[in-house]
């Protein structure tokens, strides 16, 4: 644990989802997303490419993020097999690895497109080639399959490369005082100082994070070193090329909103909160803090997404959220889950777990589709044909199976993959329930092993049951989350009920008692249907509602309700009945109430009138704005004009 | 007259606009922007470079439309000086036209930057360059010298270019088969036929109508020529590159939608207008009929603007009219007056005489400050200071002095120069009058003079005093426009009303009988304050309103208002009172009324919550669209929700 942290994340495997709503999602993605996303990269070369066989003039060339793309595979597959045992999808994964290891170099290096593509042209372009950035993915994946299988061998690997790193980059004289335009290395050096042990990965992860943004800038310094004039770079626009764009126009201690490219910032921002973990830097601790308060409370879409801008793929100004052209891609929500966990280990605040579960049930699992084989990348807020057609596979309107630039789907794998991890928390004193579903956990504390089992039908339904099962009598703390969204939660223990308000701190009732085999806590989160309103600044939003149920954002689907549903209305005071369907999506509880909307056969030809509209009664149906586009293509809205 | 006019144009001699509305803006045209937008044409050497002494590493290379920039200063100062004689200013004139004319090549060409900057490649990519446009705009300023001030100098020197154009394009095998990327040399063509009574310029004219889109495609050939690949033209993404934009992808009589660039667009829709009229030819002026449908029944803005997209300054699809990002090029709402002008004489329908009144006073006039000295180039229907931050002058928030891309300024001077044009017209039988405003009118129709003058404060009051007076009696119809928003007018023939539903046809009122020297009409258009609503398929308005009274649409600014203008919201039922304001903006009809807001000040940072805010009163003050950002920067909304 490091300097701040108040609990730590419960192991893998310490946590088991059997069934229910996560358990399904984590067999989908076993037995659809992982093979079908290792058959794209087989498919394009993107596992061959590191034969290092490739010659100018071949098919396939290896780009400069293809190593990141088998990288997540490759975590994805550790975390999955930690749980699921398959025999066949191991082998696969040891064949990669053996590749992968292969493609080393002798003093470390590790990285397709600079070894076959430019050679000799190793770390002289930080700011654009991602190069570290591959490099962190392949050492998250290198840890994964430490912790989870205990294979050492791309660990070891990439603890070479860590090394190589550790001599290039630094303070020193001969050192370079680079780090990398994609945030991503940080956070998996400090992941992989916690595997080894090595402090130097902790050091070089506090150096990037620290170096970056100083005077002069280095990626000024390299562009020269490279011929280039740096004020030139990225086009006449000039608007990417300013260094906010990556998070390097100054240096993160005097960094008071999150800016640029919204992944690479949330990476960072998760790498930051690491290095000040570890290091017990309270400068570092309040940056990230007011990071964070910028993407949620300035920032975020009402579905967790974040970076609303196609230009950049990045956050703009405060209250910035347009629906239609919302980018809010796939990989950012998730990168704001893997911050937000952070922060709430070392601050034991719901706010942190409130983030993380409103991005893990709308903007993270709006990127796959129900069969786990295609993706968003782009997960806009409202969708219609037209703006989107022509734009590329990045930005359909319906899932792609894959993508060119195909950072979102395995990013995802791995998250649904790795849940368990972000549902449960072991502190010195107790433990911690931040989200709930059907699972289990196991931990020590209060000097016994106890096991905890959640039994629930969350998301659908509120009501959770968990056992305590010490293995013998014991003092702990257990910490159940209230949901932010939760108004008259209610909870019993072995029937009697606890006073939830008295007990509650920072969003979590804190359950402090001797706690004996087999003890029942039942925990009851009502969940009527709310509407949402997003504050007066948000320009998009006004006048309109965002229907939720718990954690849940729904929206309305043409499906449904027809094509024009811009005009559709909400009367303020209509009722709004949640029913869980069956056969709906998989399983799902829909929303209906009554509506408005105007007749467009009565218009003619006119595009404009004086004369008034009077609206006809409609029946609306809300379906959760995850399962949006899994029924074929349609227009799609979440926020709902209110009349 | 054309073949198929059933009017023609009042020339711009025969009207009087001595004060009134239009006369104050003539005169601030006059006054300050004609003298303001000739300095900028000067200090930036684009008038000095028909000197054609600029070589290779000089300051101020000419850029391949800068001809056209001078062209529309001329052909302003040239209706100005018919209209209001200026010694200093007319000896401005004469001095430009002997640099221009100097500047003509031996064999008539004349084009700055394909003499001076790219010699010998003249007409090998008419696709990108503008050359005919620059031709095209050379012949407009010429015309208007020699109907204006019977100046023949530059008439004929583009005559000269005309006939060189006429040998050069064509069907013939020694010809190139091609037409200008940006449409204009059309209609300039046609107005250079009629003032000079030589048929080549009509059947060059028609030529470049019915070539254009056909295959295979010219764009191509030529592109091939050049040793290029046409299909990686204009970058990976392709879309500018798809010839919809040049209004190219195939012939005109095929088309049915408005495609691509709005200015282009729409003048080769008045060029194709012009064409039909002359010839005689029924499916061009069908063809013209479907495109001025299209444009105005499901793309244009209630201000008239049109061309929504920033992306490639375009049409886009039907009833996509995003408020924000609307682009609305202020050439484009003039380009769409010139269109709707040549329809209407053709059709006699009200409908392009609202058409037109609705870009005038709207979109048209928004691109000019009160003070005739700055402009916008785009004009969006709500202006917020985020999103257009550091996208350059084009973009700007607020009126720029210049452009780099000059073509709005003078655009909007010859436009209000010329005004008078548009005011009234003569048929066989009688005159029309088409926009109401104080100014005077003199005609020969039934065989005698007639004077008409129109006494009125419209647009802010709809009473018009017509007096008719033809030198002696005489049979006559005299044809008084009823607005398509009007309801209830009334009209009155020396103080006798008129039946005006039974005598009124398409939009026009036609009083036919014995008129006598010194009748007097009264024309009553009730003004009250009306909302309009843009159809359901209208997505970014529906819930809302635009405020307008007679031809004028309302806009909240900020100054009057606030900030957040969003989240203001208007009672439906609630009454909106308009009153004339002498001190507001030179003088203006302001609206006021009640409308409600909520509090930001009990949000603290929440940026969601479930929550239901109540909404506080608040008065609202409305104003001109066109008259917005002249009190400094600051939001600016059209369309206003109701609730």
């Amino acid at each position: 644990m490091g300097k701040f942290a108040r609990m730590e994340p419960a192991t893998l495997q310490s946590v088991g989802i059997g069934g229910g709503f996560w358990g399904e999602r984590q067999e989908t993605v076993r037995r659809a997303s992982i093979p079908a996303t290792l058959g794209h990269l087989e498919k394009e070369g993107r596992i061959d490419a590191f034969r290092l066989d490739w010659k100018p003039g071949k098919p396939n060339q290896p780009h400069i993020f293809w190593d990141s793309d088998v990288a997540k595979w490759l975590e994805s597959a550790a975390y999955s097999l930690a749980l699921h045992p398959d025999a066949a999808l191991e082998r696969k994964v040891e064949h990669v690895v053996d590749l992968v290891a292969k493609a080393q170099q002798d003093d470390g290096y590790l990285n397709v497109y600079y070894t076959v593509v430019a050679p000799r042209k190793r770390f002289t372009n930080l700011r654009d080639q991602h190069e570290l950035y591959c490099a962190g993915h392949m050492m998250e994946a290198a840890v994964a399959l430490w912790e989870g299988l205990g294979k050492r061998k791309l660990l070891d690997a990439m603890s070479r490369y860590g090394d190589l790193a550790w001599r290039t980059f630094g303070p020193k004289r001969w050192q370079k005082r680079g780090y990398c335009g994609h945030p991503e290395v940080e956070l998996a050096l400090v992941r992989l100082y916690r595997a080894t042990g090595k402090r130097r990965y902790l050091d070089l992860a506090r150096f990037f994070v620290t170096e970056r943004g100083r005077k002069p800038f280095y990626f000024d310094i390299e562009a020269r070193a490279r011929g280039e004039n740096p004020d030139k770079a990225w086009g006449a626009r000039g608007i990417a090329a300013k260094y906010d764009y990556f998070q390097a126009h100054k240096p993160l201690r005097q960094q008071d909103a999150i800016e640029g490219h919204s992944v690479r910032a949330l990476y960072l921002a998760s790498g930051l909160a690491d290095v000040a973990d570890e290091c017990g830097d309270r400068g570092l601790l309040d940056a990230a803090r007011r990071l964070f308060r910028s993407a949620v409370r300035r920032r975020m879409y009402v579905t967790g997404g974040v970076g609303s801008s196609h230009d950049g793929e990045r956050f703009t100004f405060d209250y910035d959220l347009p629906n239609e052209r919302a980018y809010a891609e796939t990989c950012a929500a998730i990168s704001l889950v893997f911050f937000a966990h952070r922060m709430l280990q070392m601050e034991a605040d719901g706010e942190y777990a409130d983030v993380m579960e409103r991005a893990l049930y709308n903007g993270v699992l709006s990127g796959v589709s129900l069969d786990g084989k295609s993706f968003f990348y782009v997960n806009p807020l409202i969708s219609h044909p037209g703006p989107l057609s022509g734009w590329g596979d990045q930005n359909s309107w319906t899932r792609q199976s894959f993508f060119g630039c195909a950072c979102c789907p395995n990013n995802l794998t791995r998250m649904v993959a790795s849940l368990g991890r972000y549902m449960y928390s072991r502190s010195r004193d107790g433990v911690y329930v931040h989200l709930y579903g059907e699972s289990s956990f196991e931990s020590w504390t209060g000097g016994t092993r106890v096991r905890l089992s959640q039994e629930t039908e969350y998301p659908w339904d509120g009501t959770v049951d968990i056992t305590v099962s010490p293995d013998r009598q014991a003092r702990f703390s257990l910490c159940l989350r209230v949901p932010g969204w939760c108004r008259g939660a209610r909870i019993t223990v072995n029937g009697r009920p606890v006073p939830v308000g008295r007990v509650t701190r920072k969003g979590y009732a804190v359950l402090s008692r001797k706690w004996s085999p087999r003890d029942r806590v039942r925990m009851v989160l009502p969940m009527p249907v709310q509407r949402e309103e997003a504050r007066p600044e948000v320009r998009m939003d006004c006048g309109k509602v965002a229907v939720r149920r718990g954690p849940v954002v729904y929206c309305l689907e043409e499906r449904d309700n027809g094509k024009h549903l811009a005009d559709v209305a909400l009367p303020r005071n209509g009722k709004l009945k949640a029913r869980f369907e069956r056969g709906l999506l998989g399983g799902t509880v829909a929303i209906t109430g009554r509506g408005v909307r105007r007749n467009t056969g009565k218009w003619g030809d006119a595009l404009y009138r004086a004369e008034r509209s009077r609206p006809n009664p409609v029946r609306l149906k809300f379906v959760p704005y995850f399962l949006w586009n899994n029924r074929g293509p349609g227009e799609m809205m979440v926020w709902v004009r209110e009349n």
